[in-house]
């Protein structure tokens, strides 16, 4: 049987950027331009609970960097580097060789290579700690708690589909192959919108992905910021693989569905054409302006006559009974 | 029950120290001092697999910290701040209190402190990853690759105490609680060697941190380093605590047994006096010089009669047949 040094030499060793140090030290070791400080975060995804146990290595390579990008970009960071850390049930090559595969391709999509990590043996299910470094100047941070009263509160890109794409897969929708297919790469291959976040660095106030459900992570920059908002149910953009679903179920994919990474964000009404000019700058979908931050505390969606729902689906929570 | 967000308010966010973004954003941002790089290393530590099931919370919080705190320290870099990602079967509210006690004051003892992490629930065993950072010279950086021929090989203290402790645990040893008393701090509560990392920075060659055996460890430096080494038995500090046990026991614990963080450097006889004082600078055990470093590729260990050994010990291999 190989040893765990062979494997992580085999499939993930690459020579590292010049002047860092990669994979194979006690430590990776990179710099940073000066002015900038580190953004770093670091997600554990597990199988059973953040991926199905027969998903294909290749999108859970891809989607393992992509969710930690994607906190990279809530910050308006630039990438750097990155850490893996895998706890395997076994030693499958030609799994390890495709989740490789999709892991570096996202990575050298991004410019974050990977600089370092760790392979063990799982006597339980297959584990996955991915580490993002990037370097941001710490005076045009995206931070939860810099939204403002006033601030438009504005989404990257359209909503629900991954939320959608699950409840198909795990058959608590009745099946539908057709809107599967179209809603299933949403969830399988999300896009972080790392350069969207960049190209908001300096120009919106606050920033978060929506990993947990749009109510529920707008939530937290409400709670970091003291202050409320009211959002238009009108304008939220659902996923165009949601249409011809009960009114009910799009509402609860779009404002309660995770898995999204999108980015909610806040930003002055007088700063829209640069929000937009952001968003044509990094391409990917246009971004929506869904509704306003207010002092008063709070999170009110009003309906197309106007009216606040008073049935707000909850997000995810991990340890609740909806997790 | 308790969200994953209350849980982490209660027990883990501590006030970040200034000019640092600690717990609560997508990332933490941190800077790194002028001329510095950044070091950085994450570990994935799995119930069954790196400690066992019923091992006090406190302790596993320590040792959780002080794994990866040891990959600073064979670095050579001071600590900046860590990442804490926990992946729990429930909800325990007072296992949590003392598994985050345990990690803070380690954390606090080394200039550590808890940045940011991701708390979800597992439907297997416990899961823990954590990431630190730390800032070094890279000119003077405790490179694998910088062992030299003709460099002292030495330890940093005594050898073999946490894996003769598991086997006494785990019931493959006789019972012997006395020794298991003696034994057991270093295999639950190992101390980093965080400060003497520092002080060789710039004074020795090569280094890595004993997490899977000597031989195995030392292997890996030979094997970036390009070259080979002679190590002398009568030189080996065995723990105290092995005294009594059977020759080949001991022999096994202290060339093969891993778990230990416990630094193996390298260094010029020309710095003999410098390592030295940077040992008493730094606290802990006085350093053991146990051999030399040569051209000729190969590890060798001569015993008292100065014969080579034919039955060396393997290191831990994750994959291996040993694991």
């Amino acid at each position: 049987m190989p040893s765990e040094f062979d494997l992580i030499a085999r499939h993930f060793a690459r020579p590292a950027p010049a002047g860092m140090l990669g994979v194979g030290d006690d430590c990776a070791l990179f710099p940073v331009p000066a002015g900038r400080q580190v953004a770093a975060s670091a997600d554990l995804l597990l199988e059973g609970r953040h991926f199905l146990p027969d998903v294909d290595p290749r999108l859970l390579g891809h989607k393992a960097l992509a969710v930690n990008l994607s906190d990279l970009a809530a910050m308006g960071a630039q990438p750097i580097g990155c850490l893996l850390s895998l706890a395997l049930p076994r030693a499958d090559e030609a799994w390890l060789a495709a989740f490789a595969d999709g892991f570096h391709a996202l990575a050298q999509a991004h410019g974050c290579p990977l600089l370092g990590g760790d392979t063990t043996r799982s006597a339980q299910g297959l584990a996955i700690g991915v580490t993002v470094f990037g370097a941001v100047d710490p005076a045009a941070a995206l931070r939860r708690d810099a939204a403002r009263p006033g601030d438009d509160v504005w989404v990257s890109g359209p909503l629900g589909a991954a939320d959608a794409a699950l409840n198909l897969l795990l058959g608590r929708w009745p099946a539908d192959p057709a809107r599967l297919a179209a809603l299933r790469p949403a969830l399988e291959s999300p896009q972080p919108r790392v350069a969207l976040g960049r190209a908001l660095a300096g120009v919106a106030h606050a920033a978060i992905d929506i990993s947990d459900g749009l109510l529920q992570d707008l939530g937290h920059v409400l709670a970091a910021s003291g202050c409320g908002a009211v959002l238009r149910e009108a304008d939220l953009p659902a996923h165009p693989g949601l249409a011809g679903l009960a009114g009910g179920l799009v509402r609860r994919a779009v404002l309660g569905g995770g898995d999204v990474y999108e980015l909610c964000f806040t930003a002055a009404p007088g700063r829209r054409d640069a929000v937009q000019a952001a968003a044509r700058a990094a391409g990917g979908p246009p971004p929506a302006r869904i509704g306003e931050i207010r002092a008063e505390p709070g999170l009110v969606v009003l309906d197309t006559q106007g009216r606040p729902l008073d049935d707000l689906p909850a997000g995810f929570d991990h340890f609740g009974a909806g997790g």
